[in-house]
């Protein structure tokens, strides 16, 4: 039984993970990097230890002073949260040597799916849709002009170990597709370390709709409805919401009922995300890749469940067996999630590091505030620049667009630019309020000047 | 339709009652005293006037000031929250005069239940179970000791025109009982204007459990289960939570009734409370009084009905059928409500108004901040000290008092002294916790030394 978890995280999930912990009467140690010394999660958690300089390479990221503090303290567990060491193989390993629970997935399934070609493969064989593409690594151009031949234009060229929007590009003609072969080779041995990349079938009226799911350490695994992010620039997720307006019943149990396939064919255990891509005008579904820990976007499928997902994720750490059978999940209301960013929205979405003079998040019936920040804190410019998440919950989702329009509204945060006006605007704009949209939304109306 | 609203109340339940209203698409007139220039509710309402001075009376109370803005500003609406006018019959009567809808009652039905007497003369008509006690007033010395000779001691001495724990006395003897009648007659003459008083049986080891209901204006009434308000302060309430750990599901169910058929038997219409007091030996229940209004502590049935109360007064007020049937109600999970007191808990209690230096309120899953505070705001000594009201939902109750525990750890309020140590050690009574308890609690338990 875990007693006393390590949080190799920082913002908003760690205190997350810190809230989770203290409810369940678990003891919680923070790791905070020199930049981080006055951060929410460090005053927070029982304990705190300095890991480093500002840079996550040297603090966030370093091994070796991560499971140092973990083993002086004398912890259970650790939670990696998401980024950072959430999907490093590598770190799973190093934990299980030491003896420390990582919360979260082998790293057998980490490997499994992370590298991108394995992972569709390892779909096609498990019988979950995948986009029409090549069989795992196209060498060169000539094998890449091949395939693309056989599924058509466009084509989506990936880089293997790319994800998150990273290590991707379209080509619409031979032309571009040789070209696009090499750069994004090029670009990914750079960046990863691998150079692999693999061709897919370029959807381009689609939206992101991704599954939660559960799964222990003895082959039991179940679903918790769909989220969906469509809202996005250049690859963020900014708005989520759960359900999706697009997803009816029963496409909801087919998506379910993949996404527990893909989670069983890895062994995978704890909370884990299987991303689709939804194309619109066929109203079918294909994979996209799997996110081997909780998301960002977890409290919207939390408040149409009430699954708290932390708790679960330590439950299944403790070995138990699932505590929700596919039969207990129920979706009741709407939810929908802005992501409250420390950015200029009127400029570009230029980051806004800086102190934070006055805060005031808002509050009432169905609101809720995942956030990391306090009147007097200064956002450091090293790390993401997420504020706050602000969840709002309805018994429909014009309650849920209407109740966020006024928590958006409610919400003060001075000092810094922050993406509330954004998302204001959003609240109120008829394509986004009707629902019927695809991921070029942002490309495709104009939210700020 | 009403399109545009005052609210003629302050602090938290003015801004509760906007929030609702903005997520309506209502506009919002707020009201507020020359003490409240700064207050929340005049920055977050769509235009603010100036009623008068600080003393209530001359503010918060004065029809003339508050009509004349009513008319100006054009308002269909009038909601008055709770204290002050909510329960003014001479008020709603005004309003109807005036052709402004008031959000609440009739003033019929608040006369019929604001007369102690009359309301337990009423319900004891419509088959409503009464403590047993006089039939309407006692006169004299010489009828009260035969009446208590009859139910027996001891037995409680009521003003008519009182409530709220105010015009009560206990009378443990004859000798006691002559001495209470004459000095609560005086003083109910002096208070409230009205010196009648009636005699009631002293039911000692009781639970408050009340029952949440909705009527409408075409005679359909319903109750959305009962919150439980046994932790009280000098009968003022601390905590309250919705289900009650006392009541089973046939208990609800007969509580239910007898609060459906309490809001018929006076033509109710909007949100009302029937409170009982639930005997603890013989698990009966007796009905005290209806307070017919929105309660301080409504959240915690919104928490587990799912069901906006204030939209639900305002949809009544417009005419409209009630939107829920009985069956339509079903009851999820556990909420909790601590109120959050500018008071010090370390000397009795004692009002603590003031500059508030620091504030950071709680947040995460499950938990809802109803707060009118904010870093900077000074909280008037004029009016009642609530700062906020913390509100926590969980599965279950154990769930439910964990998060509290937490939030009320996260919660930072500096520059006045709160209830919150008070709170945080109630979230650890082992009494508390294991929700076995009656009114007399405080006085049985020391919390705070």
């Amino acid at each position: 039984m875990i007693k006393k978890l390590l949080i190799a995280n920082r913002g908003e999930i760690a205190v997350r993970i810190i809230r989770a912990c203290k409810e369940m009467g678990i003891e919680t140690v923070a790791i905070f990097s020199e930049a981080d010394k006055e951060a929410l999660h460090v005053q927070l958690a029982d304990e705190a230890f300095c890991v480093g300089p500002a840079p996550s390479k040297d603090s966030y990221l370093n091994f070796s002073n991560i499971i140092s503090v973990a083993t002086l303290t004398g912890v259970d567990a650790i939670h990696p949260g998401y980024g950072f060491l959430a999907e490093n193989p590598d770190f799973a390993e190093l934990c299980a040597e030491c003896n420390i629970t990582f919360v979260g997935p082998s790293a057998y399934a980490i490997n499994k799916m992370g590298t991108k070609d394995v992972a569709r493969e390892t779909m096609r064989a498990a019988g979950v849709p995948i986009v029409p593409g090549s069989n795992g690594i196209v060498e060169d151009a000539e094998e890449g002009k091949q395939v693309a031949e056989e599924i058509g234009y466009p084509v989506i060229i990936k880089a293997t170990a790319g994800g998150g929007g990273k290590g991707i590009r379209i080509a619409r003609t031979e032309e571009e597709l040789v070209k696009g072969i090499s750069v994004t080779q090029q670009e990914a041995a750079t960046a990863f370390g691998n150079p692999g990349v693999y061709l897919e079938k370029y959807i381009e009226d689609f939206r992101h709709v991704e599954i939660q799911v559960l799964a222990d350490n003895h082959g039991n695994a179940i679903h918790l409805g769909e989220r969906d992010c469509t809202i996005q620039r250049r690859m963020q997720k900014l708005i989520e919401e759960s359900p999706s307006p697009a997803v009816t019943e029963d496409i909801r149990a087919k998506m379910g009922e993949a996404a527990v396939k893909a989670a069983l064919a890895v062994d995978y255990s704890g909370a884990g995300t299987i991303e689709f891509i939804f194309d619109r005008k066929e109203r079918t579904f294909y994979f996209m890749e799997m996110n081997t820990r909780i998301q960002v976007e977890h409290p919207v499928t939390e408040l149409v469940t009430g699954v708290d997902l932390i708790k679960e994720q330590i439950h299944i750490a403790n070995n138990e067996p699932l505590r929700y059978a596919q039969e207990d999940i129920t979706f009741e209301g709407w939810a929908i999630e802005c992501r409250i960013n420390a950015e200029n929205p009127f400029k570009n979405f230029m980051p806004s590091p800086g102190k934070i003079d006055l805060y005031l998040a808002p509050g009432g019936f169905g609101v809720r505030v995942d956030g990391a920040a306090y009147p007097g804190y200064s956002i450091p410019p090293f790390y993401d620049s997420m504020v706050a998440k602000l969840i709002t919950y309805g018994k429909t989702r014009e309650e849920a667009v209407a109740r966020m329009k006024r928590a958006l509204g409610e919400f003060v945060v001075e000092g810094v630019h922050t993406t509330i006006p954004f998302h204001s605007r959003m609240m109120e704009h008829p394509v986004f309020v009707e629902g019927d949209f695809n991921t070029n939304f942002l490309e495709n109306y104009t939210i700020i000047e």
